[in-house]
Order: C-alpha cells, then structure tokens, then sequence
C-alpha cells in the first residue's frame, strides 16, 4: 500500500454525509425523550452520522491520542521558564506512562501514541517512542523561518500517515495531543497569521509566565507575524509554526479524509486545526472541540471556525488531555442516537 | 443486619478528611504538570480524597445510578402537557434499558438501578424494578399537602438504604437519578421555600411548557410556596416535595454516610440536594454536581451551596444523564491523582 501523504488525504477529504445526518435529526424526535432534551449530544449524533455516512453512526470502541513531539528554537529568545530539555523529558514519562495524558487516556478507554516528529534532544533510549523526527527542533522563528517549506511538508506527511496508520489498525476516534516547550509561541504566531487578529491580543501565558515574559513574548510574536504578511498558508507554518503542529494539521486531515472523527484538544491543536482549514477547507467539519483552553488564541479560532467546545474544566495542561475527557461525552452521543428506544418501541407517550 | 434508615444515615455523616485532603493538595504539587494545570480535575481528586479518607483516593471502578421514580398529584392542575402515565411508561422503558439514561450508562459502565418510590400506575408487571412505593403518586401541591410527614419520612429512609444497600454491595461511586412527570413542580416549590428565592423567579418550563401553562405553573409554586411559611425543612419537603425527591435526599445523605461521592444530575437532583442539606448540613461536601441544568431553581441551589457543575451540555432530560456524564471527569480526577508520576520519579525538571 502506498503510504498516505498529506497531499492524498487532501485529494480524499470529502464532505460530511447530509442524507445521514438528516436521518439522524428526524430519528432524534421519535426517541423516548422531549424533542432536543440531549442538547448538544444531539447536534455531536449528527455530526458523527456526517462522518461515518450512515444513521445512526457506530459508537467509537477504540479511540486513541496521537501525541506528537516537538521542540522550538524560539526559547532561546526566553519566552517560557521550562528548559528545552523537559520536552524530551515528558516524551519519556508518556513512554513511560506516567504523564497526565496517560492517567487521562487509561480512564477512557484511549491507546496512546507518541511521535518524535521534532524533539531537540536525543530519544534514542525511549522504546514506544514513534521515530518520525523531521529535525532536531525548529530553528528560532523570532530571527528567521522555523523550518523550510520541505520540512513543514514532512511533518504534515508524518501527521497524516500516523492517522491513517491507526485508523487502518482499527481505531474509529482520533484524539489530537501535543508536547513541546514553546509551542504556544508558535501557536500564537500562526492564529495571528492565519485569522489577522492582533498578535499581542493573541499571545498568552501558555503553561505559566509572568509579564516581563509575556511583553517579551508578545514582541517576538508581532514581530515574526509582522514577517509573514502576504504569505500562503504553506509558508506561514514554515515560517513561525512547528514540526509538532504542522504534523497535528496533517493528523486532522488523514483522520477526517479516513472519514473519522477528530477531536481537539488546547490551543495548540486548535492552532493546528486552522493550519489544517486553510490547508484542506472543510476538515473542521470532521473535528469536535473538546476543551476549551484559557489560551487568548483558542477563542479567535473557535470562533472563526464556528466551533463551541465540549468541556471547560479549567485545564492548561494539553498532551491531547481535554480532548481524552470528550471522549466519553462523543461515546454517549453515539450512543443515545443508536440505542435509544423511540416512542413506538417503548410504547411511551 | 438493621436496614439502614435516613435518622441513622444523618447520625452517621461525617466531615471530609482534612489531612488526606491536604495530603492531596500537596501531592498534586510533585505531579508532572505545571501546577494547577489540571483545574478542576484537582480539586475534584482532593475532594475524593476528603471522602474516602486516604490520598490518593482509590479510581471509581464501580459507579452506580439510582433513578427514582414518582409521580405528582399537581399535574392535575395542568402544570405539563405530558399526562401522567408517561412517569410508569418511561419506568418500564428504563427497566428494558431503552432510555437516554440507559445508553448513557452503560457507556461510562454505570449500572441503573430503577426505584418505585411513588409511580401512581401499576408497575407490577415490569420486574427488575425495585418495588419501595410510599404511595401512588403525591397528592396535588396546588390543593394541599403532597404527603404527610410520615410519608416523607418514609421516602427518605427508602433513598438511605438503596445507597447503603448499593455500596454494601461494592458500588464506590453514587449517581441520582429520577423520572416524575411534573417535578419541576415540586422542585420549584422546594427551592423557593428553602431558599427563599423568588417563587416565580425559580419556576421553569420544565421539558417544554408554553407562556400559558409557565403562568399557571408559577402561580402554583407562588401559592404553594406561600403556605409553607415557617414550616421545618421536613414539613416543607412533605408539604411541597415529592417522593422521588424525598427518596434523592435520602439517597444522597444514605451515600455520604457510607463515605462514597454523589454525583448530583440536574434541576430535580439539584433541589433534592437543597433538602439533604437543610436536614443533614455537610452532605453537600460529599457531592459533586454534574451538570448545569437550565432550570432557573438549578442556579439558585448550586450558588447557595457553593457548587459548580462539571458540565454543561445543554442537557434537559434528567433521569441521571447529566450526571452519568460526569463519572469519567471523576475518574479522571481520581487517576491523575493516583497514576501520575512525580517529577522525581519522572526524571522532568
């Protein structure tokens, strides 16, 4: 088989089915309940007939979270108190299984898997550990590009094969996960680019900054995004992205173009997510938004792509965290669509 | 063994662990993860640690819904469209596992656990129900008292020894339920009462009233309420409650005396939580509350008890929906706690 590239799962992204989800919008009122009583598992029920082309939709028995690695030359500007070096460090504790992600994941029935797409130090000890390294870290993006277009290219590849790799080993839900010592840096960079919002407006505290580190970040952020003007999407994440969030776009787009559903965690997956909309328009009609991130940069792309988020439990953790929690709340709308008596059969009402 | 009564169950109520609640608070500190970073699911961990008295707190493994049906005299007054016998109807639906709450349930490997404490049509050919009925249904709130003093007290000792008999039989983790066609009702009076809120301020559209039935209905929570002046918590909840409701607070007092977390699912839940805590005060540390529901008496209970829902799905179902919802974010809360490993055995940092 030839292995999938970002560019085929581009050429396979079709639309959601609408003769499926119309079928699962009238079936919701024969259901033994008052009409829209299940909120929003109704509308997610739809979404994934959409998906899966037929009503009801199967309920996903075997979800996993792809957590993809990567580190960003951009903290050698001091954006972020961490040390580089914790990136790999936190690669081997999720090899290991004892990361939050991994707590998370057990709890809800997800498989787990980690891929080096761009992590600085050497992994080499770290068994588990997919080797999908396109560089050693991304160069630092407030002094040139982070990475070539080829590279960029690369990563969206890895992204997009691990996806289709799962969903060809069974896995019917794709969970976006992450880990990488400066990425919201990147991540501010690419919403600012992408959406025109304000870079500074955009730019947060990521997993904890004080404000002479957040002034410093929010310069480095206008100006990098400053650099980008007039640039295609493409060039844009090569520009100020990372190896971890171009692979994340490419993982959204062999999920949805596989016709599974994807769904995202933080403000760095969201970030992905708008990469992968410019890159492939209509992926995100595939994703559900599982957790709302305090990140400045999470709500302009929710709201630019029209999506509302599962939860809101207050997280800032990432690792594909908030989005292992929707997991359960996507199992149930499944679930209530296609097992649910209706009136008839109930013999209700 | 003496069956376990709603007077014992209060006797026997406790107060959270104050060392093991510390003792988490400080664990979650040596975690892998920026501190904090976890949100709510922290505080969700120290809490279960409070009720289980040790830290880290054992991973719920055994969750258990109790769905308590009863019926209410006042929907003679023409407080809902839905007629009566959609209360026995659904209970039979419950008991062949075909309604929201049962494909809720099982996605998240909670058992359901239906209680006739006071449907007014005959039950007597559905089994797997568990046949507790005070009586027949409430008397109409809007004429006179719903029951007498001695039937209320007899629904609450109902709850108290389904929860004590549930965790006597390895259930670790409580979830209320109910189905009572008209107890947005009785809620509404009860929150009003309790709480002093407004009558009509309190009163809602239950699962879907127009303008002319919402008027009628807050009158009658008006009037109702009116009577119950200077009346005791317990001769409020006769007064006003239902045996559903009766039975909930039971349930929940039943479940904090054994040590184990409540999760409280809506408006209904909500109020009955309201009448727990009125007569066994601290049993609302021993419950978390599951979902928002958008009944006006939902806000004014959980502001008054200082609780916060988990979710918020746009849910308006009840029978313990929303609150099956949230038994993966306690697992999740639980096993972050407990699997997570510290920086120093991770090697991060």
């Amino acid at each position: 088989m030839t292995p999938m590239t970002f560019a085929r799962a581009c050429d396979e992204l079709e639309n959601l089915d609408a003769a499926a989800m119309a079928a699962a919008a009238s079936r919701q009122l024969e259901l033994t309940k008052p009409p829209g009583s299940l909120g929003r598992l109704e509308a997610i029920a739809e979404q994934l007939c959409g998906i899966a082309a037929v009503c009801p939709a199967p309920v996903p028995g075997s979800p996993a979270v792809g957590v993809f690695a990567g580190d960003h030359g951009v903290v050698a500007s001091g954006v972020t108190p961490w040390p580089q070096e914790v990136t790999a460090q936190m690669v081997s504790n999720f090899a290991a299984g004892g990361a939050g992600i991994n707590a998370i994941a057990r709890t809800v029935g997800a498989s787990v898997h980690v891929i080096d797409v761009g992590v600085a130090t050497s992994l080499d000890h770290v068994e588990s550990v997919l080797a999908r390294r396109v560089r050693a870290g991304t160069a630092d993006l407030s002094v040139g590009p982070a990475m070539t277009v080829s590279e960029a290219q690369a990563a969206l590849d890895v992204g997009a094969s691990v996806a289709a790799g799962l969903v060809a080993e069974g896995v019917d839900l794709l969970i976006t996960g992450e880990m990488g010592i400066g990425n919201t840096t990147a991540t501010a960079c690419l919403v600012a680019a992408l959406s025109g919002a304000d870079p500074r407006a955009v730019t947060g505290r990521g997993t904890g900054i004080d404000d002479d580190h957040l002034a410093r970040k929010q310069q480095i952020v206008a100006d990098a995004v400053a650099r980008t003007e007039g640039s295609s999407p493409l060039d844009v994440l090569a520009q100020v992205g990372g190896l971890e969030i171009a692979a994340l776009a490419g993982f959204i787009v062999g999920g949805a173009a596989s016709r599974v559903p994807v769904i995202i965690d933080g403000v760095i997956c969201n970030a992905a997510l708008l990469v992968a909309e410019h890159l492939a328009p209509g992926v995100a009609s595939f994703c559900i938004a599982g957790h709302r991130s305090v990140e400045p940069a999470a709500s302009v792309v929710l709201a630019e792509l029209g999506l509302d988020p599962v939860l809101d439990l207050e997280l800032r953790l990432g690792e594909g965290t908030g989005g292992c929690l929707a997991v359960p709340v996507v199992r149930a709308a499944a679930a209530t669509l296609a097992e649910m008596a209706t009136f008839g059969e109930a013999g209700v009402g």
